[in-house]
């Protein structure tokens, strides 16, 4: 959004029931620098409030009257389901574009400025996953209207930062002094870059970083950890680190990011798998977390257990995506 | 659906108007074996009532707060908008994804199972339409919301089969005792062989078989026809048998059975094409019916004919859609 | 629409809030010759009104249960998404087909027309994008429901026209007598034909064609002008044009009607762009107009000065499509 006092552009006059109208603290959501302590706290606050929405309650009309534009110019069915169930949970309504890459102006040669300055024409909030890292920034700084990144080539990923973080808290009950083990595609992976960087704001954190020599972590990541104090160890042991760790958080290993090594991406991709043996090791109140969709990295042997935790993550990005869009219409 | 009280889980404590609450039979619709006489005939009552629901009454508003999801493996927009229009015009919200085979995560590998527990994470009713024979069962063991089979390869289509039923009961005025033609591809088409397994459940209901050699009705279904009792007869004559039936049930030749065999495909095309001529034999009270779409199979100056039923057929898709969403959303 | 008493067909009972029911002077809205004067006017005073529709005020909710099939036969997301926005801003939900040039039956080899017979089935009014000039007009003649032309190929796209016009006078405050340069592609360009056309119902108007060779406007309109007594003048000279005018209407050069001639395209390309120095020879009160997308044909500095008109321009679209939904389907 650029800063403006859009409201009155817009005339808003009517904000719905439940909200007391005062403003929230971003105008877009963008990238994980955002985020400091209290606005997690705060974001989080809000989403446990909307695991509460019941059907046909006035909380389910507070966003009634609120049309969300979904520009993806890079399909992400999964992103996009979530953030349409969140914004018609909410009495909202959706205009969907699930390919916009072939959007007739942008296959015309149109700037994402002047498409963002249409789309912004005929919506209240524009949700937008691009290809192009930065894009997002570049849409936010064009619009009047609030602007949320649903992910931005190899750059940020906000929300799905938001619902992870979210998600530990609410399985383990805290996220000061947790331990967890981030595994698989660490060199790739943008979901477990993010998490790692979020968990820096949290005290006595400890991570334990397991993957296949081909896909470590990058040393930009394990420097920041070491700036803010954050205790990290690089492991072969999956074992070992399962037994220690509150969160086992699994990734998938990204073929398409092997090009033609076929046989490299077979290799690490057998490595590190978590299933009974490995939930046997671990503690009874800890928990496996997968960004999904998944392979074979978890054995399907391991979703009947209760510590597996992948499928209420899920649900926990609606939660979250339906206190972002709540805070970022109408404030709190 | 999986057995568990879900109503609890999905924390659905309003439910809206005019439903009394009474739990549909079904849990899931999947197959045609799953309707006995009672069920259709309950279907097709409430069906009737949706054919007076008006814009804006309560009626209208009895899935309010519910959200279905359209989840289309392979396109089918007649069916999708079919059951879109449904939803809306009883108050509910959709998501949609018209393309799910590519939906990034099935791209990626991640199973129907992890799909749709992902996919009810967001939605209160999942329709589902798939390419491979078995996949609404698959989808409705996993899921703990409702799932309506639209269609899974040459499996079933259980939907069709409804509304082709329920069509002859609105056209006819009944269902014991009529003398139903089946016409053109009964070899390729789901849609006849759902409809003379349904047929079987009705007393003294005779079938016609008329269709070109290469794709007549199968074995499997005659024997099932005779082991109910039910009377059936292969005819090459198209007159005469248009002279005696209630209902001339026409379909379409379908090319991409044929493969590189055009010239099959255009000797069976041509054979038996209802005309002014068949409609001239046919008697006043009869009809013609076609599931949709039409080549020439049906030529364009029978739709001006009372008789011409297949239009109206189509809407009855839009009740009996209507129904269904009704009965496993709310109960009776 | 055909012409019958359609709305008892339909069942309309209830029509809502501030529709006084008086019926609306078109059943559909095919092409710009059904416009005179009145009508224009009479669209305009309703899009006024639109734009002060609010969020939730009793204005928002006049299409509340009417439904709206987008059929696009190819893909236009500016248009559809301004068309969506129009009917969900008026409380209207909306049916989508992006692709129906891969709609599943068309595909199969269904005619428009029973394409029509089905989707009228399902929704109230059906808004159609074709990419074959006298499409829409064919659809209008089938459907029992209003039909809205949103492009026919090379034909006509007369809601385009009709906010252009809309802008035209918004902008400058009248239509008599003003002065407007038409620039760019002249001949290939469906927008400024339309326009031209649409200017010819007004009084002491003076048109400029200013294009490159290769693209001029050609002698149909021309003709067309000099036969209603409106003054035109072809020029080579933009800024004495610019000078002038009261509106500068800029236009893309669509490289996809050069084909192999990419040496003419570019010629032709980079011959009148609109920058800063022209906005400097323009008068005060003058604005620069442009359909979208755009290119570089228009620099984007020249964004900032509030003679930009182009994203207004787009956003009465929004206006003029209200306005006409609520026209067609509830009248004034």
């Amino acid at each position: 959004m650029r800063s403006r006092i859009h409201s009155q552009l817009l005339g808003i006059q009517n904000t719905p029931s439940f909200s007391a109208g005062k403003k929230f603290q971003l105008d877009d959501l963008i990238e994980a620098q955002q985020f400091d302590r209290e606005i997690l706290a705060d974001i989080f606050e809000v989403a446990r409030e909307m695991e509460k929405v019941e059907k046909n309650s006035p909380g389910s009309q507070v966003l009634k009257g609120y049309l969300m534009a979904t520009l993806f110019y890079e399909p992400s069915t999964r992103t996009r389901l979530s953030f349409e169930s969140a914004m018609k949970r909410l009495g909202g309504e959706v205009l969907t574009t699930e390919n916009a890459r072939e959007f007739s102006s942008a296959a015309k040669g149109e700037t994402l400025e002047d498409t963002i300055r249409t789309v912004e024409g005929y919506s209240d909030i524009i949700v937008m996953r691009h290809f192009e890292s930065g894009a997002a920034k570049r849409a936010a700084s064009t619009a009047e209207v609030p602007v949320i990144n649903a992910g931005d080539g190899p750059g940020q990923h906000p929300t799905q930062a938001l619902l992870d973080v979210y998600t530990i808290d609410r399985e383990i009950g805290k996220l000061d002094g947790i331990k967890v083990a981030l595994v698989g595609d660490l060199a790739n992976g943008r979901t477990v870059r993010s998490l790692a960087y979020l968990l820096a704001k949290y005290q006595d954190v400890k991570i334990y970083f397991v993957s296949p020599d081909v896909v470590k972590m990058k040393d930009d990541i394990k420097d920041y950890l070491t700036s803010k104090g954050v205790e990290w160890e690089e492991s072969a042991d999956l074992m070992e680190v399962a037994s220690k760790c509150d969160v086992l958080y699994q990734t998938r290993i990204q073929r398409e990011r092997f090009g033609e090594r076929i046989d490299l991406y077979e290799e690490a991709r057998g490595k590190y798998i978590v299933d009974h043996d490995v939930l046997n090791v671990m503690q009874n109140h800890a928990v496996v977390m997968h960004p999904l969709p998944r392979l074979d990295e978890i054995t399907v042997d391991v979703d009947a257990d209760p510590r597996a935790a992948y499928f209420r993550q899920a649900k926990n990005g609606l939660y979250i995506r339906m206190a972002l869009l709540k805070l970022l219409l109408v404030g709190w």
